[in-house]
């Protein structure tokens, strides 16, 4: 469920007139910008920015990027862009990172649906004439780039049918192959990224029933077991994922930005009211007490706006 | 260019009625399908069969699995259906054969367009409720697997646009791994699978100019470098490809008439013009001549229909 308060009635045309007013004068009046976009939703976004192109000619992101800066400004930036594109520069900036980010290629490739990965593709293909897959497999080698390779590439069937045999067949074949003795991966990154949501966590349970434990349990160390951990957990329970990147990006000395505003900003339209509960129960204070304590400014208030904390 | 030729002016209606009427009574008038289906492009195929469904309640394709047999009934099945449907009814049968048939994958995923790549895999799921991938992977193992997982999976960039630093770095890289000693081909694989067509047709260019011959030559033998010789192929020159494989399917003992249908029937009414002129050029005798003596019956006038050779 969303987490963000919009309008039913809206003009986009005065939302475009009212954005260009903020961004006009001495200063940028930054609070009437979060209070327009901050209580619009996919849609109404979409009408503003077409709005403020055919008044102005001039692209509305253009606009708020000479106007404001640092985390507000990308923040806001991300929040105005479609879904698909979202990912598309969230998957190209943490490529371009000198540590890659995995974490942000994970959530794309195991948590969107076949047809939302297929869209960042494609929005990654026009922006940057390249395939994602191509500047993901030159940055990573070994393991690692075989699990997040197949990770990006697959395109899952969807449906919610599994195959219980199967799921049997191939829980012993991870155990074998994760917590055997050989070093052999193949078999866990063919399972993992080319099995449908529904057959693994048919084969999740199923093993955890075999082995007594979790699948995830137990991992041996290096590079690449705690990818594949994450994998795994995004596919099992994309929301605890959610909640616990968000506790990890506030429980830092310096706040991770990039992460807070990556998970509220593409989950904010989805199942963020879900993330905020389990961050909750899990924490013993809610997203927005952690956020207006650990961040300032109009970026705080950007963010408890999408976060639906302002119910005023 | 399309070899078949269809009619500017028809009637769905009227085609639907005498394919029912061809289909009734005592015995079946094949030649009266043929002349009728043999001479409807995709478009109009669509409309006869939404015709057919329309007026008999009843799927044009069960009617005429009904009526005829053999290479006939599948060859006139296939052209009865989409092409993602087409490509997606031909990678299962060859996944489903006892020694899996490598060229039908290497082609949908080398030759097929980035869009149409996917219609098929989005057909396959629709039909057999898997991805392609996933039965891909589960029946093949090693670096075969990854490299026809690879193909498959890929969504590539397919702009003009290339670049000959890369090209040059990775014509190096292709060399080291294919001829040198190591027996590492992850890269060989990434590269081939990853890369746009534009970017690998530099790479082949620029290996060419430096190593003094094509990639292709002196490849080692076993089962996974003949395979990738394939792809090379279909990759660099997929007229060519299918020109060889028409010749292949002919020049042998028993006519390998799945080859065949399939290469006529997926390439009618895209290039088998080119086709057939490259396979004249290199075995002094026209596809139809070839046919014409190697196969026999219905099954010979419905191929020869749609190589546009029956000009009356």
């Amino acid at each position: 469920m969303t987490t963000i308060i919009s309008p039913k009635q809206f003009s986009p045309v005065e939302d475009a007139e009212n954005i260009k007013n903020a961004c006009q004068g001495w200063g940028t009046d930054e609070k009437a910008i979060i209070s327009i976009l901050g209580h619009r939703n996919l849609f109404q976004r979409r009408l503003v920015r077409l709005a403020f192109q055919e008044i102005y000619h001039q692209d509305l992101l253009q606009q708020l990027k000479c106007e404001l800066s640092g985390d507000f400004e990308r923040a806001i930036s991300l929040w105005t862009l479609d879904p698909a594109d979202q990912d598309a520069v969230l998957a190209n900036e943490a490529l371009q990172k000198s540590v890659v980010d995995y974490r942000v290629l994970i959530e794309i490739g195991c948590i969107r649906s076949p047809e939302d990965l297929l869209a960042v593709k494609r929005a990654y293909k026009f922006r940057y004439k390249r395939s994602l897959e191509e500047d993901l497999a030159s940055c990573t080698a070994g393991d690692l780039r075989k699990l997040l390779v197949g990770i990006i590439s697959a395109y899952r069937y969807d449906g919610d049918e599994f195959d219980e045999t199967l799921a049997h067949s191939e829980a012993t074949i991870l155990n074998h192959e994760i917590h055997g003795t050989g070093f052999n991966q193949e078999e866990v990154i063919r399972i993992v990224s080319s099995r449908s949501r529904a057959q693994l966590n048919a084969t999740f349970n199923v093993y955890k029933d075999i082995y007594g434990r979790s699948i995830t349990k137990a991992f041996p160390g290096g590079d690449y077991f705690p990818t594949l951990r994450t994998v795994i957990r995004c596919i099992r329970d994309p929301q605890k994922c959610f909640a616990k990147m968000l506790r990890a990006s506030i429980n830092t000395a310096a706040t991770d930005k990039d992460t807070l505003s990556r998970v509220i900003i593409t989950r904010a339209e989805k199942d963020l009211t879900t993330i905020k509960e389990l961050y909750l129960k899990r924490n013993n204070v809610s997203v927005d007490e952690a956020v207006g304590r650990d961040c300032s400014g109009d970026y705080k208030d950007f963010i408890l706006t999408l976060l639906g904390a302002d119910q005023s």
